[in-house]
């Protein structure tokens, strides 16, 4: 038996999320069917992180264990020509045998993207914010943030994901022209974790929360006390870490 | 009478161009019946560029004289709502009666966008090209391409253009990571004029053509010389001047 390591890109807007669910086009169920077809057997391939419907990744990686005599140049080149046009594998590696997309991670890397004016170019990759915000005032928010908490206000109520506890080791807010970018390293994140922060983060930049009030929103454990859920098409799942 | 300068952003992928053709959805055809419909008589919209199918712009501008009550800002918002998505009015200004935007302008700066690795994200807007090219050989090339020139081996044969003699201002090559960008500005482009400079120079960067014959290439004025029009997809419309 050997395992494989990909690395992979994929535009999130035509796909109901990564996770396979039965007649529904999704990025792990594609993929599967590809790794299918050059392994010649079923295939599991697990993912590190299982973006939402419409969320996009330039860095998901994912694994699967296969008896099969091709190298992972020839896996990559067969799953380039298998693969539909809206998911690249950027890397393919052979792995140690204990190696395992999801449990192996020991940490994610999520870019949430704002744009300040209306766009045509960027409407499937970012969530336009036209009202002022003040990027101070969400930096302070951010850092109230940082550190290792219970985010249970930060995901929906009849989340499975428990517990809720995660260590979120970075916010960082950049703006440039009219995009704002919102990065999040954590370990791991709840269900809509990233999205609940950037609607709570955009309540503050426009002052209808102070960020002194973080703190209690985190204490509370309740999802009603935190800002809305923005859209999935802002958000990136951008690198998973290992190691360390 | 009143006229009416508009800046426009569109992602040209689900468009026939610019330019309005019975049947077909055209960025003007669809601007015009949005702003007949603002101002209630058929419409009239110029274009200071007329881009091909496929090909995106950031910054056209386009013009129509209109007998209304309406305020630009008023204007804008109208548009706003009555546009498609893949269309955003960035900016509506008043202008004076003689402006036109095309006959005004003086300039026009494109974008062409390359991507060194595959991407599923960025497919819409760049042409990836992963053969290994020479940046410095394709800066030397472009070099030899400035200045006022005849850039008949530039456009097709069959193109209406004429006179084919443009000035080329500027032609920057810019390398970060995995992307390249080749801007180039000039009074006014030919049919493809774009597309057939960025392949030619991809032809350099390969090291299938050398950096001198674009001399002769251009001395020759025939279409056959010059290396192959790229696809529109990695192109946009960055900015139109006027004035000086």
């Amino acid at each position: 038996m050997r395992n494989f390591k990909l690395l992979v890109e994929y535009d999130g807007t035509d796909f109901h999320g990564w996770q396979k669910q039965p007649g529904l086009r999704t990025v792990q169920g594609v993929i599967e069917d590809a790794v299918a077809t050059i392994i010649r057997e079923p295939a599991a391939v697990h993912g590190a992180g299982r973006t939402d419907a419409g969320v996009h990744a330039t860095g998901q990686v994912c694994s699967f264990a296969a008896e099969t005599p091709r190298t992972p140049r020839e896996i990559g080149g067969a799953l380039a020509s298998l693969l539909p046009e809206d998911i690249r594998v950027r890397r393919v590696d052979e792995a140690d045998l204990d190696f395992h997309a999801r449990f192996s991670a020991t940490g994610r890397r999520y870019v949430y993207y704002l744009r300040t004016e209306p766009t045509a170019i960027w409407r499937r990759f970012a969530h336009v914010v036209t009202v002022p915000v003040d990027i101070d005032a969400m930096r302070a928010a951010a850092a109230r943030l940082i550190g290792e908490k219970d985010f249970a206000s930060f995901t929906p109520v009849q989340s499975t994901d428990v517990p809720t506890v995660c260590c979120l080791r970075e916010i960082a807010i950049d703006r440039r022209d009219d995009v704002i970018t919102v990065t999040c390293r954590a370990d791991h994140f709840l269900h809509h974790m990233v999205r609940v922060i950037v609607g709570t983060l955009i309540e503050v930049g426009r002052g209808k929360l102070s960020a002194e009030r973080i703190d209690a929103i985190v204490c509370k454990r309740d999802r009603t006390v935190a800002g809305p859920t923005v859209p999935p098409n802002g958000l990136f799942l951008a690198e998973v870490e290992y190691g360390r």
